[in-house]
This record gives structure tokens, sequence and C-alpha cells, in this order.
């Protein structure tokens, strides 16, 4: 290749700027023209040169780019055989040749010496690579460019790993490094999906539906019950804000206030100590419209996940399938069923009814009594010994349920521990199992069996996939709305009273109204809940907007203080619309639709399950004069 | 008119329902059919009635609807003749008429006693009204809905207020009640068009510019010398999180990250105690890009604004103006000056050198002695007496500095304190100097002299406003960039130290570096401020992104702990490319285009200036056990 003269080599690096001089450091690289057309003109995609040094990104130069110009900046990503660099950037890899003659020779020397990652501005002509060279694995490869110019814009000094997605690294690791993170394509594609999508939804919400994305307080007053609230200490002796947990309150004062159409990205707060895949601070798609019901909102949340759904990741029902809390207890034995696989929960109680065994009849003598089973497709050939063991063991010690296993041998018989009390119906209802099935069977109270069938149905998967049998394909998407949850459920600590199933906003089913006077715990909500993939993505209800129903259900039923919510009563007094919303876990859907582990994979600066910030060092102790101005100390240990 | 038989009156308020029977008050009105094309369809606009039951707004039927049924929601606003209801929403009022049928009277005898901000559904047919009889001062006046069938959907029950633009009313009461301040046309155009200008800044950004919506933490580390940082205490004894006041040190790291277009409309947080119109919370359009210098960001921020503003605002120019920061401080005594009217500050310090009178001869003899000098036009006419002399002596507290005052007779004769002193040369000087002007002049020390003037440019221009002078149009708006700061200012409390004049991350100006090293008080930083008529809505600059000259700023230059601040130093070991942005205080910027007196008129739920919401009543006191989970105490009162 002919070399050109004039070959340049500006440094910029710390390394090097004693040498050069102050200035070289500073100097200024040329940016793109602000005025030409790309800038200034909407371009119909997004131009991501605009403004910049570069002309292109590393990922974009083909074969119908020969002969133009070009200026890349970009990170040292690797250097091949003295000759060659390649850069890489958030769009991919550009290979650049170094020149060889004379004038090259104190850039290659420069540059045999540059650690990888630094930062470098190259300036060259697109060339096409010799024939047979072309890497047709790369997106660039058909193509390098012949530098012309090289500056050294920084350089790295300190890696305590490498940036490829292939080298393993300990989460804490990443986390403590978390800007090196973000250099890996897995981190660099999760967080721009994450951008675009939501941006597909303001559009969807905003432009296409009108509605008014409204920011909403975060420092606010402590809600009653609001457990898990962060306080923040104010310069006022002894009074505190608290971080809410969701806008609730706001988004419907919003719909009193005739902002018929509210939505916000919204920061929500929820102080849970130390859990894993928990966030201190997290994202909801928070969602309220008036003049609306059920069906309306579940209609434009499906239209809002239809129109930002990332085209590589296939198409969504329209409409999304609906279930009843009840169904889904009773068929999948937890309120968000994974449906992307079978393995439901089948009732045999009529048929075991005829077995004398003791146990079954003792259980099954009583109010609630039943047994439930899930067919097990394959057990017998891949749940046995100690791993089925130690499940049914987990089962056990969380449910007080113990499980009844039958194997259907390879000729097609069964073995029960019920031996020949396994009744011919029974083998009738469970008609669809084969050679090598298993069987699990649970007898007792109806909600325990179906919770500890529907931990095992799942538990189950698991197992099943460690064997390599495909069970839930993470590329698969299933939607599911889960639809009138009980209103009210007994209080753990005293079952006696009720308390709210979600919040005491929510309004009771139109059929249920008589009930709130006789039997509140039948009372079913106009609660709605989204589920994706057998995860709690969303929900959502439709809200009381009349004050004495509001009042009834907080003071008569909940018993709580509504003094502390005389502000939301009085607003319902005062002219509010009927209303409804929803909101959307955004960390949870995003880490689903990328298929990470963790939502920490789709949160740029996440914390650790421990709530720390690894990088930073946060929290941490702050001075006495810090706390002084807020009147507060610390408790010493006692 | 015809009636048409059949009407309904269906009532879902509290007031009536116990006569209704409970399931009236939930019946639940027909939703808009949700398969309907204009609900799944992308429309062209935004579709403000998809999913809900109404088909149009109160603000949108005009003579073209005639014929159609239609069914609308909203606000009861009044009733006219026993026979008309306006019914009122976000978008416009619409006039209802009753039957006046057998059947109607029973609804007109409830719609009679119905309280205004009632909420109704009324269906109906979209009629002309009776020639003569439209109402042009009203969008929807050429026609009106007779009714067939009206739902009480709330009875409105109390009301502090009238919601009537016109009806004054406290701002204590307003933010009490809040969601019925939001009912208020004003508010209503306030929030709606912030949520639309944000909505094209994030089109700009990350549809036509590559940029990606990441959103960074806001429980943090204490920043070093961050005080009015919140603090959040943590359930670790002596731990606590703070709550930053930007995501500055983020967004670098983002830019260290390969993340190389950050943009979020962030949530900052200052804990300033009681100032008016400051906001314990607040709203950043924040980014950062790397491979830019500071006129690429000039030049994204001027798009961005071209591309948002809204166009009942006029149009914005290409380029913005650009003033260094020394020339505003010299014609304007001010960083931010107000370009929208004239009245700069000239220097006749040459012409006042032959003035023999003692303070000025000694003034004069300091280094930075010097005379300034403003010209009032019309000032003679309006600013005498009471006035003025307020006016001088607040300067004069404020500032240590007198101001002469000559007034410029109506026969353009000069009356001054200095008598046959005011030379010709003078005179000359101030040329333009006509009739009934006024002359003020400062003689002392360069800062303080321009300082006091520029002050005194504000009040005046204040004072003659009152009289009726219009100088700044509200409606026009002049943005300028200031630019070519100081990168440190002598403390206040120490002038021997230094401090940052922004932050400690702006870079030094290229052409400075050697002073940095040798006077470092004189180094210019490449930071940016953006100014619109007379208020900074923007600031920003390029960072410096090598790491030694960011220890040297802070270990040798500022004296910091630069421990506190590893994190960031390595990460501009590792590959940081170059780098800068900027944030818009997004508050300030859309109070002063919908030209609202506090930035609490552009938030919809503000802090009264003091930090409270008067709302709920936040801050509060909480229990000792909520305190106790914190491991805090509030201290005792001394």
């Amino acid at each position: 290749m002919a070399l050109r003269a004039g070959v340049k080599l500006l440094m910029g690096s710390g390394v090097l700027w004693r040498q050069q001089g102050i200035r070289a450091l500073f100097a200024t690289p040329r940016r793109k023209a602000a005025g030409s057309p790309t800038s200034h003109q909407a371009p119909s995609a997004s131009d991501l040169n605009s403004f910049a040094f570069r002309s292109h990104t590393c990922g974009e130069l083909r074969a119908a780019h020969v002969g133009q110009e070009v200026t890349l900046c970009g990170w040292l990503q690797y250097q091949r055989h003295d000759m060659f660099l390649v850069l890489r950037d958030f769009h991919g890899l550009m290979q650049v040749v170094l020149p060889s003659d004379a004038d090259g020779s104190q850039l290659k020397q420069t540059m045999s010496a540059m650690p990888l990652e630094s930062v470098l501005l190259v300036k060259g002509t697109v060339i096409p690579r010799p024939s047979g060279q072309e890497n047709m694995k790369m997106a660039t490869g058909a193509v390098e460019v012949q530098a012309k110019e090289v500056q050294v814009l920084n350089t790295c000094r300190k890696l305590p790993f490498e940036i490829k997605d292939s080298v393993k690294k300990s989460e804490s690791l990443r986390m403590q490094y978390r800007y090196l993170d973000i250099r890996s394509a897995q981190l660099q594609y999760n967080l721009r999906l994450r951008s675009r999508m939501v941006m597909k939804m303001r559009e969807y919400l905003c432009n296409q539906h009108g509605f008014v994305d409204v920011e909403t307080p975060t420092l606010f007053k402590r809600t009653p019950g609001g457990a898990k609230e962060f306080l923040v200490p104010t310069q006022e002796p002894g009074k505190f804000y608290s971080l809410p947990q969701s806008p609730q309150q706001f988004k419907q004062l919003l719909m009193v206030g005739g902002l018929d159409r509210y939505f916000q990205v919204a920061r929500c707060y929820r102080d849970e100590g130390s859990r894993p895949d928990r966030q201190p601070e997290f994202t909801q798609v928070d969602l309220e419209m008036s003049f609306v019901d059920q069906l309306g909102i579940r209609r434009l949340i499906e239209g809002l996940l239809r129109y930002s759904w990332p085209e590589e990741k296939g198409t969504l029902p329209d409409p999304f399938p609906v279930m009843t809390y009840a169904e889904a207890m009773q068929r999948y034995g937890v309120d968000k069923p994974d449906t992307r696989f079978q393995m439901k929960i089948m009732d045999v109680t009529a048929q075991m009814r005829p077995v004398t065994v003791g146990f079954v009849q003792e259980a099954l003598s009583k109010s609630n009594g039943c047994v439930k089973a899930i067919r097990v497709p394959e057990g017998a050939t891949y749940l046995k010994g100690k791993v089925l063991d130690s499940t049914l063991q987990m089962i056990r010690e969380q449910y007080s349920q113990d499980v009844m296993v039958v194997f259907v041998r390879s000729d097609g018989s069964w073995k029960s521990p019920l031996g020949k009390n396994l009744t011919e119906e029974l083998q009738k209802a469970l008609a669809g199992a084969k050679a090598e099935d298993l069987l699990l069977l649970a007898v007792g109270p109806h909600d325990t069996a179906c919770a500890a069938l529907g931990k095992l149905r799942l538990e189950v998967a698991s197992r099943l996939e460690e064997c390599g049998v495909p069970l839930r394909d993470p590329n698969t998407f299933h939607f599911l709305w889960v639809v009138d949850f009980p209103l009210f459920l007994p209080k753990e600590e005293n079952p006696e009273e009720l308390e709210s199933a979600h919040h005491p906003f929510t309004a009771p089913h139109p059929e249920d109204m008589e009930l709130l006077y006789t039997d509140p715990a039948k009372v079913r909500g106009q609660h709605y809940d989204l589920v994706l993939n057998g995860n709690e993505v969303g929900g959502g209800s439709i809200r009381i907007h009349n004050s004495e129903l509001q009042r009834r259900v907080l003071q008569d039923i909940l018993k709580e203080n509504v003094s502390l919510l005389s502000h939301l009563l009085e607003a319902l007094e005062s002219g509010a619309p009927p209303h409804g919303g929803i909101a959307l876990g955004l960390d949870r859907l995003i880490s689903m639709i990328v298929g990470a582990q963790s939502i920490r994979d789709v949160i740029a600066f996440p914390k650790s399950f421990r709530g720390h910030d690894l990088m930073s060092n946060a929290p941490d102790y702050v001075s006495a004069e810090d706390l002084q101005l807020y009147h507060i100390q610390v408790t010493p240990k006692q």
C-alpha cells in the first residue's frame, strides 16, 4: 500500500504529556461541523456522530465506504502483527492499519507500548481488506482504515479485569469497577435496550394517547403502616420526610385534579434490608387514568407492551390471556403462574375417596380436604434418589405437606406407596400418564396442597432443566393477567382481623358490594396483576372514588387511623372521577426481556444485595457535625 | 326540540347511593370499545379518548359533529335556567341541554340540587345551538349536546374555593388543596406544556441523536464538602446514604464506561433550609457525551431547545449569542445578563480623571479604581424622591458603593453633585443622554462598581416597569451563553485559598494550562452557562479526563482529601475518553416559558418555601420505633 506523507502522532495521554508539553494534552480534536445537515436536520434514524469528533462509529463502516476519509474514536481492543490496531466502541470493532513507511515507524513504536483500553482518535481512509483477508465474523470485516493520524486521547493505566464478555469475574469485582463492566457488550445492550423501550413507551403514552408525564415528589409524608419507607431527617428538629414506595396517593390526587391521564417513569424506594435481587431504589412505569374500567387499563397496557416490544424478541398476542386468582391458585398453586409449561395441578379427590388408607380418609373427612396431583413427564427417568428426596423435604419444611410419589414404570405399571389402593379410577383420572412419568400427589387442605404442588412444579422444572430437559424457554414470553383477587386477607398475626391484599384504595368488585357489609373476607377486588413467565411484572386496580366507601374500608374494615389520610378522603369528596391505574416493575420486566439473571444487570449502578454501592462505598459514616444539622444522633450500642 | 323517550338517570354518587341501592354506585359505564381503530392503531395525533368511557372531550365538539351520538365525562362547571349544564374537562367546556319533557323532569330536579364540581357522564346527540344563541367566545359554542342520559359519577361535597382562574386565593390555600388548584386552566396548561416539552427533548436526544436514557442512583455516598445533601439513615448503625445534588459522578463514570451519549431527566436534591423559590427536590435535564468540545455541547443544546420550543412561544435564534464572563461582568455587572434591554454599564474612567473632586481622585489612585456609569432613558421623569433614594440606599448597604445621580433636565442641561466638575469630556462620553434621562455613576474598585451598577440596572428596570415603562417583555426569550468563567475563586472565609468556581471536575481552558502551575487564580475554565432573560437556566463544562490533572486540581490546588474520590481518579486512569456535558434547570426553564411567577407553578405538588407539603403535612414527627430501626434518635433540645 502506498503510504501518505504527513502521518502525525499526537499524544494526549497522561503518561506521555510531560514529554509532549502541556498543550498537546489539551489539543482539541476537530469536532464534526455542527452546522452540517446531519447535526441540524431531523434525520430518519439516530445520528450517532452528530456534534462529536468522530465521523463514524467503529461499527458502521462497510464496503460502500471505501475511499472515504473518516475519523474514529474508541478504545484499543487489541493489536496484531505490530501493524494492526483494533478499535472498539459501543457500536462495534474496526481494524486500523498503521503506516509502514518511515513516518509511521515512530507511531508503531508508540503503539506497541500502548496499553489496551487506551483511548485513541484515528483519522484515515477506508480501504478494502486484501482479498482473502476479509473477516466475515466482523460486521466491518470487509474493510479497514488506513491511518494517517493517530491521537492518543488517554492512556489506560490499570485494569482489574479484561474487557471481554468471555472473561469471568466475580459480581463484587464487577460492581466495584462498574465503569469497566459497563463497557461489556452485554451491559451496553441491556442499558441501551432499556432506554429504547422506555422511549417507545413514552411515545405510546404521551404522543399517541395523550398521557401527561408528571413528576411527583419523593420527599413525602410517612404512609400509615408504611414500614419499609426510608426516612429523611430535616433541619426542623424531630421532623422527617419519607421516601415513598410508589406515587399512589399523588396519582390519585392528579385524577381528582382533572389531569386525567397521568404517567411517570417513577423512582420508588423500599427499605427491605438485605434481600437478594431487590434494590432499595427501583423504577416503575406508573400510570393512572380517569373514566376507565379494568378492561380499559388492561387493553392500554397490552397496547403499550406490543408497541414498545423489541423487534428481535418476537411478537405479543392481542389480547393477553386472563385467569382468575382462584383458577391460578387451583391449577398452578400460585398467583403468578408460569404458563410456558404444563404440569398443571389436577384434582383427584373424587377418585381418591374410595381409598381406604387412614391418612387419606382423615384428610378427606375435613371440610377443605382434597387430593391434588401433578404429572411430570419423563419424571421417572430424571427425578430420583437424593435429588427427589431433598426436593420433597424442602416442600415438607415450607408447607408442612407430604407428597406421595408414583412412578410409571417403563412397562406402564405403577409403583406407588398406596400399592393396590391405587384405584383404577385414579389411574383413569391420570390417564395421560405415560411410561417413565412421575406422579406427585398431595393429600390435605386445599390451599396447602395447591401451594405445595405449585412450588413443587417449579422446583421439578428446575431439576429437569438441570438434566437437559427444556421446559421454560427464556426467549418465549407468556404474559398473563391474573384478576379477581380477594380484596382483604386475614392478618398473619391475628387471622380475626383483615388487611388489604394490595392496598386500601382498591375498589371492590361491583358484584361483591353487598358482601362488603356481610362478609368482607369474601369480597373480590378490582385488582389485576400482570404476570410474565411466572413473575409479577405489574399490578394495578380500579380505585375507590367514593369517600364514604373509602372511609368504610379504612375505618370499619381495616381499623386504620383515617386522620393520616384525611387529605385523600377530602379529595374524594371534592369531585373525584372514577379512576384506575397500574404500575409496571421496569427493572424486572427489562431483565426478563434481555434474559438477565438479576435486575442488577439492567441497572447502570446497582447496589449489592446488602444495599451497598461497592464502587463508592455507600452507605457510609458521616460526621457528628452533619448529624447535628439534622438534630439527630446515632443511638449508642446497647 | 323533540324529546327522546328513555331518558335515564343513573346515580353513582355517595350522596345518592343509599336510595339507589348499592349496585348503582358501581354501575360501570360502558367504555369506548378497546378494539376500535382509534385505540389500537397509531393515530397521527394523540387520541385523548382511547380506552375511556367518553367518546369526546368537553372541548372538541364543533358544527361538524352535529348529529353524532356522543358520551362526555366532566365536572359540572355551572347550570343555567334550570335547563343547561356546562360540563368542563381539561380540554374545554361543553353546554348540555336537559330534556324538558316529563321523563326529564326528575333529572332536572336532581340536577338543580347538584353541587358544582360534581362529576357527570352525559350521553346525547350533538345539535346546533338555536340561531342567535351561539357563543363565539367558547370553542364549542356553535353546538350543544341534547342529553339522553346523565350519570352522576360522584357528587362534590365540599370546596374551599371556586375552580375559576379569576378567583383569588392565597398560595397556602392553593397548596393545601393542590388537587383542586390543578383543575385551574393555568396549572393544566403549565403541567401539560412541561410534559410535552420534555417529550420533545427526549425525541431530540434519544431518537435523533442516539442518546441513552440512563437512570442513576439517588441513594449515594456523601460528596466531599457536600453540605446541603440530605442524609438517609440505613439499618446499619451509623451509616447513611446521601441524596445527591446532581448525577455528576455517575455521568462521568458512564463516559468511562463507553456509554458515550447519556441523558436523564434527573431528580436532584438540595437541602437549603427555607429559601424562596427553591425546592428541596428539583429536576435537571442532565446530559453528557464523549469525544466532544464546548462548541459541540452548545450546538447540541441550541438544537434541543429549538426542537422542543413550544410553537406558540415564537422561534429561537441559530446560533445563540455568546459572551465571556469578563464582558458580562463589565457590561452588565453580573454573570447572567438580562439582554432584553439596554442600560449597559459604560466605563468613563478616562473622562473622569481630570475631575479634581477628592473622593474621585482617591478612588482612581488605587489600582482597580474606575468610574462606571449607566444611562436610564426617561429616568429623570420616573425615578426620583424616596423611590430613588431607597433604591440607592439598598445598593449602598449591599455593595458598600455610593452612586452619584445626574439628571438631564428637560432643557438638556445637567444637574449633578459634581457641579461644574462634570467635564465636557464626560458629557461627550455619555453623549447619548437625552432630556429627562438619568445617569448613575459609581466611583470605586472595578468589580464593586460593576456589581453595584449591575444590580441597580435591574432595580431601576423594576421601578420603571412599575411606572408603566415596558422594558423586559416576558414573551421575549433572550438566550445567551456565558463562557470563560474563572476556574477557581478565592474562598470567602480565607481569600488566600482557592475553591472551584463550579466544581472540581471542570477542565481548564486549553490556553491557560501553563497558568495552572504559575497562577491558578487566573485560569479560565471550560465552563459554560446558559442564561435566559437574566436567569441561569443551565450550566456545564468539558471535564478533566486525565487523572494526573484531576489529582493536581483536587490535591495541590483545592487541598481536598482525594481518598473520597479515589474511585473517580481510578476511573480516569482506566481509559476515560474526553467528555463534557450540561444540566438544564427544568423547573426554572419551564416557569420562564409559561411566564409563571414561581417554579411552584410548574410543579404538580411543590413544597412551600419552608419545605413543607401543606396538603399532607410533611415533614412530620415519626415514632420512636421507626427511629430505632435506623439506630438514630432525635437530639434533645439544649
